[in-house]
């Protein structure tokens, strides 16, 4: 159990946030310092719980000499991975993604399904002297009985799982062990890929950056899926060979792929999915992580911190996740 | 117990898929005659057992005069309700729906949340003399504590609260007895119309058409949703009064209609409804029955009917459902 206080820095847009938010909760022995664009003013040296995103960590990680626990408010640090410092503990936003990803990810799913797109569109193009026919019904299919793959079948996926399961779909997914607490109806490993991908329906990728999962939907991958299989990436553009992609696209491959994220950000206004009819484009906006949900784990951790417990979602540095 | 064979007659544009399903369940003494678009060749008299769509039922009910039993193929049979005859049951494909419906509604629901149409959009409009900004965030919500009524908190409806729960929305209902089985968080009857509307994010309306449903979502009613309220009608078209809801979206006191059900069928091409942009039609599709799952309603009422058992989901011609 700590004694003294703990100096706790915040630098964010929503440091104010933060700031009321942990004030509120009452946290024995927290002092806040905050910032909001500028660390012009924080001693940076007596930095020793930090606070921030982990592209604002990484320009001053280096001048942190004190730094001990950095919470970062996103799942994926990569920035922070590469760097040579690494004596401090390192957690991340986790545990606070699953719900808005679900809803990301099913409103996709039920878009396709339905045919939102056709019907928005109304009236159907007329033959030639006939006037259009409104009450055309578009076709209309159902998530009962469909597959869906996650690619990365870890903590986040689990709450698909649940959604997919009321929707009565088949589940499989891949993860690193091929084991899951989760209720799979078929858990593969990297090793089965393209088995795994072979009878899909939807296929989302939720997968850290790591070295391994660099290029995991490449050709090969992409030639395993049926044709009219919808693509979701919400987890790192690392994972996609991207020309790989738009050449499948383009072929026909798969139906449609939904792009939450990419290897450059933002997306160059000259890059070709911007143009792809095929192509649905989401900005990084798929599991936004909300302050007060960072406070949630914030708040958490600290209380473990103080009694000199084990941080929950530290990061490792070797593996990367 | 029946010991003489029962003589079903079918008449439908997919009686092939209906006999095929049939045979292939053995139901024990069933003779299936059928017949797709045309009865002439069809005893109309010697009908006993009718599977059938409630049109087709209309126009040659008062000539079968040997007609028992009649197993709709639609779960609303207005124009039989208005018929003299009346010597016979009734029931209606019903306990299908709820699964269609549910993918229908969280479709809607989750496509106003993620701002879908917006992301699909792409490039937002640019300032005089700027190049556009591809990358802009459009504004996201979520369905978590959105308040959804449901304006006939029957069958259908249980369907529509197991997903609610799990995307952890509030729930509210009414029905005609303020009471129900299913979890609602509150319960109205219709004289708590008013307060049951004040507070929705969304409105979901599957009522049956009877006369006391008739122009339910009147002006007054509208007048009390907040203006982001979207309202998804995916009962029958008699509940809306159509004049007061395109007055309340011209004057923006809701979001948006989704609307799947109309008075006069197909919606004429006309109607200021085709022409709204925050009108969404979907041609009376949200839950279509399909002949498989009216199959296992049919098997199940008739092994009743062999052993004289009350039917299933048979409707009282004076409550009208």
């Amino acid at each position: 159990m700590h004694s003294r206080p703990s100096n706790l820095t915040i630098i964010s847009r929503d440091a104010a946030i933060y700031s009321a938010v942990l004030a509120n909760k009452q946290l024995p022995g927290l002092n806040i310092i905050t910032a909001t664009e500028s660390v012009e003013n924080v001693d940076l040296n007596k930095i020793e719980i930090l606070l921030t995103e982990p592209g604002i960590a990484a320009e001053i990680l280096e001048q942190c000499h004190n730094l001990r626990w950095l919470q970062s408010t996103w799942a994926g640090n990569t920035p922070l991975l590469a760097m040579a410092k690494k004596d401090y503990v390192l957690t991340g936003a986790k545990g606070i993604f699953g719900a808005a990803m679900r809803e990301y990810v099913f409103a996709y799913l039920l878009y396709f399904e339905r045919n939102i797109e056709t019907f928005k569109r109304k009236a159907l193009p007329s033959q030639e002297g006939q006037s259009p026919n409104y009450w055309t019904q578009p076709s209309i299919g159902t998530l009962k009985s469909k597959r869906l793959g996650i690619l990365g079948a870890g903590s986040i996926a689990s709450d698909l799982v649940s959604a997919a399961r009321l929707f009565e779909m088949e589940i499989v997914g891949i993860n690193r062990s091929g084991k899951s607490e989760t209720n799979y109806d078929a858990l593969y490993t990297i090793d089965n890929l393209c088995e795994f991908a072979s009878r899909l329906d939807y296929l989302v990728c939720i997968l850290p950056d790591t070295k391994e999962t660099r290029h995991i939907v490449d050709a090969r991958f992409l030639e395993h899926l049926p044709k009219d299989c919808v693509l979701i990436n919400a987890g790192r553009g690392n994972s996609i060979d991207d020309s790989a992609l738009i050449n499948a696209l383009n072929k026909q491959q798969l139906k449609a792929a939904v792009l939450d994220v990419f290897k450059q950000e933002p997306l160059p206004n000259a890059h070709p999915y911007w143009h792809m009819e095929n192509v649905y484009i989401t900005q990084h906006t798929a599991a936004i992580s909300s302050p007060y949900a960072v406070c949630e784990v914030f708040a958490e951790n600290y209380t473990r911190w103080r009694n000199d417990q084990a941080l929950k979602h530290s990061i490792d540095f070797t593996r990367g996740y």
